[in-house]
């Protein structure tokens, strides 16, 4: 069976690139992040997620981002906004996507896995830069080079397979594969018993997409 | 006055590339980590030349590498070799590089600088795929599609300044900068006073620099 590397954050997006691994027939070595988010509760839908789609294992990487701050995610004092802003949002975490696919990278060579699958995608998002095809490109060719494994020949391969997909392409694609989106949790905010704020960006296209696939959205909504 | 952020390991190299830095006239904001490497004598050594050479700042990162083992100088069970291997010898850590600058990158960012600066050369070293200057330019041109600044036209340069030189020109570079080298640690398996076994790669490299150099070798060694 071949092994991979699915980074897992327990939102929406990421669960359905599980679901899609595991059905392409992968061994699915998860990989989460306690980056001290604001949104923990996430990490708590990660685990139910990894464990209904039959992960191999998932791990908990401890990092604190929080020591760099600079964004409304990681650093308590800078609110998260309610409203669609202009440009990229407060919400962007420095470099926070190759920071997690440097680390999938390194477990990846480790397991000897070749595949790494991550769940960015350039349409119905917040613009956030490392979401887009041509940075996982520039990410790929430079892992190429990066490690022993690439040196003797086996080549990483970064699977984005939501790239294209609109919110609502992204669950009709899950649904089709049977995944139950309750287990999820999306919300930047979402409080501890992981119900959603409603209004963050992360809601909305949330919302929106459950609406436009013309599917129940099963998001737990605060009060 | 320029910000840059600058790899401080505690090990030579490092030093160099920080001593040169500060002759280029940069502030320079110093990020070493605890890997949980066998070596924490070095991370002693970063804070002791972070301090001499005048940083700005100085912060040692949390990051557990020996979640994911692989290597002899994160999984207690792999001995560091005494002799020259063949090929990519087991002290290889993998993806360390690209780890470490995703988070240089991450705080760059948030300081605004767009320079960072890394010890990595080609030349009697381990043969490390992530210490070759083609790897460099690609993680040069991934950063500058990764985040926000680069978007909004900040680019970054990663400065490698030794990638062409030998241990020995290392040393002389360093030494004419006045570089005291008898605060840094190369030694893979150092004691806890910082003393060097000797006999690994790192310890052969250095002191054949200091013996091609023409320099008095200050390395405390055991026994």
């Amino acid at each position: 069976m071949k092994k991979a590397v699915v980074l897992l954050s327990g939102g929406l997006d990421s669960a359905t690139v599980l679901a899609i691994a595991r059905s392409e027939g992968y061994a699915c070595y998860c990989l989460s992040f306690d980056y001290h988010q604001r949104h923990v509760a996430e990490l708590d839908a990660s685990g139910r997620v990894a464990q209904a789609l039959g992960a191999a294992e998932h791990r908990v990487f401890q990092l604190d981002l929080s020591t760099f701050g600079g964004s409304a995610l990681t650093d308590a004092s800078i609110a998260v906004p309610q409203t669609p802003s202009e440009g990229i949002p407060v919400t962007y975490v420095p470099a926070r996507n190759t920071i997690m696919l440097s680390l999938a990278l390194a477990w990846a060579e480790v397991l000897g896995a070749n595949d790494i699958f991550i769940g960015v995608n350039a349409l119905d998002y917040s613009g956030y830069p490392d979401c887009r095809k041509e940075y996982v490109e520039a990410f790929e060719r430079m892992a190429n080079l990066a490690t022993k494994s690439a040196v003797e020949g086996q080549l990483l391969h970064i699977h984005a397979p939501l790239i294209d997909l609109n919110k609502a392409q992204i669950i009709q694609r899950g649904h089709a594969l049977g995944l139950d989106y309750a287990m999820t949790v999306s919300c930047y905010q979402a409080d501890s018993a992981g119900r959603a704020c409603g209004t963050c960006d992360s809601c909305r296209f949330r919302r929106a997409g459950f609406a436009a696939a013309g599917l129940a959205d099963p998001t737990r909504y605060q009060a």
